[in-house]
């Protein structure tokens, strides 16, 4: 273990590497139903079962970009990147099957921190049952790179989609938003440090660094007739609107209604709101259902320890007018922004 | 179009990027059978044939590392990009149906390179049949990355794998080796222009930046009985004994009968065989059949313009014997190399 812990990958090199990582792994985690070859092939072979559709998802984490190793522990990381992807089929009501990992090595990472990195992956792909079935390693001097694609299955017909929500439906999200964002800004005040000044400060710093995907409400919504459904990485009022764009209709939000936690009210006084609505990587679910399934989706979601809380209504979209319009609690219209987060303008 | 031309990433935001990057992609390559969900939600929803099997590849290309700007021109970089995973697949004998495409961008990048970027790719895409389903794109201000994810299907139970090879198959390879390595060396002499000094320049710089996966000969492989194939990215002598170790058996390779180009004899008289042997991505299939079967390849690899060669015989494997013997024209053992080529050792 001494060894291991000094060994670098260019110690080791990349066939020790794939070995090591693979070891990593749960045994249920690399071998299992319908994988006929995983790891080790030109490609992986899986066999899903008759009516099933498969649902496909793809996220890249990029080094100082997405992450920083200084404001994360690398099994942390590797929790997330996967995460991250989950997320994308929990908005589908899809449940995950395979993981494709790709990493971009400089070489003189320690494999002791990609143990780590795996052991945090691999032990939520254990949890949800999802199957490491291969990837690559490719040497990328100028960055940590993590690539991650996962293979999900509904039944055939029935994912839930962006483009469902039908004007009359209640707007609801899961969880509270803001954390995130408010344990990414903790982060830049101060390194992981930052965190323990405040009681708080470690559950927030937790919410950003380990998203928790909703896979097990994506079912429910998917089960009890949520009409439409995305996870939220870029903000409610970035995200949402493209739900509404595919849907082809508008929405009230009441700023009042929207969940945010008294941890980030109380440390952002003057911001909780801007961290709640555009901060980003909340991960969970905003979805939109007519207002009988949303009480059975909220019963629903008390017998899995999961929160739905209404956040506004769908509405007719009339062309030229607003997707998104933002009451206060007089029914005021306060904003109408409509941008997406773009992470290039 | 010469707005276009002077536009770069930034100027037309990712949102703009997708739509697009998504146009010039032929209406087939976007929508097709099976694929209920493409490229525009949290995630692409597919529903393969019963009784297939799925054949999941990935590939990352990091610029400087995998490819050079100066070295290539936009069009069959993307080319390139899908070829290097189809090839993963053509050595399963599985047929591509699905690709996710990732690109990792500084923002700097004119619009209309990467126009021309997902014009290559999306020419072999349509000539293979390949939907492009979805991807992702993120910032990645250090390199460009391209990483592609690849799903296929073979008739069920049926992919041809590495792990298949017997005592007393033949072995054989696709083409001729070495080109790519050669148009490499060509390249790292004087960028594009360096070919252009030779009648044969242009071929083995085509060879390198504009590989063919061989999809319709591995159907051939799979169909006629061959017992194990894998594609060659890092040399004859890196990749075979990956092969030779999955299926636990040793070989004989007769230099004399490697097909290598004139072109590469000729402009590399000192090292044509190394560039043949170590060189890498060639992309050409290596592959073991009884000599009943292997008759048959070649009769088809014939109707189909691919030329197939034997090189070798598979032989049990000892303990501690190499499992990889170089054999002369006299039938003297002149190497027995055995280590794959690492990334990072």
């Amino acid at each position: 273990m001494s060894v291991e812990t000094a060994a670098t990958v260019a110690d080791i090199g990349e066939f020790g590497l794939i070995q090591r990582l693979r070891q990593t792994l749960a045994p249920g985690t690399v071998a299992g139903e319908g994988l006929q070859i995983g790891i080790g092939d030109d490609a992986a072979v899986w066999q899903p079962e008759p009516g099933r559709a498969l649902v496909f998802t793809t996220d890249s984490l990029v080094e100082d970009i997405h992450f920083r190793l200084a404001w994360t522990d690398w099994a942390s990381l590797g929790h997330k990147s996967l995460a991250v992807n989950l997320s994308d089929l929990a908005a589908m009501g899809a449940w995950p099957r395979l993981a494709l990992v790709t990493l971009g090595l400089r070489g003189n990472e320690a494999v002791a921190d990609l143990v780590a990195l795996y052991q945090g992956l691999g032990g939520l792909a254990e949890r949800t049952g999802t199957l490491v079935a291969g990837g690559d390693i490719v040497r990328s001097p100028r960055a940590l790179l993590i690539h991650i694609t996962v293979i999900g299955d509904v039944p055939a017909g029935l994912a839930l989609l962006r483009s469902g929500a039908r004007d009359g439906d209640i707007i609801a999200v899961s969880g509270t938003l803001g954390a995130s964002a408010a344990g990414l800004r903790l982060l830049e005040r101060g390194g992981l440090e930052a965190g323990s000044s405040s009681t708080t400060g470690p559950m927030l710093i937790g919410a950003h660094v380990r998203p928790e995907p909703r896979l097990i409400l994506g079912q429910r919504l998917l089960q009890e007739g949520a009409t439409a459904a995305m996870d939220l990485s870029d903000g409610l009022f970035g995200d949402l609107p493209k739900l509404l764009s595919a849907s082809g209709v508008a929405a009230e939000v009441d700023v009042a209604a929207i969940p945010v936690a008294a941890a980030v009210r109380a440390l952002f006084p003057d911001d909780w709101l801007d961290l709640a609505t555009r901060g980003g990587e909340d991960y969970e679910l905003v979805f939109t259902a007519p207002p009988d399934a949303l009480a059975r989706i909220q019963a629903e979601a008390d017998t899995i320890g999961a929160t739905v809380t209404a956040i506004g209504r769908v509405r007719g979209h009339r062309l030229g007018s607003p997707l998104l319009l933002v009451l206060n609690s007089n029914g005021e219209t306060i904003d109408s922004s409509v941008g997406a987060f773009d992470h290039f303008r």
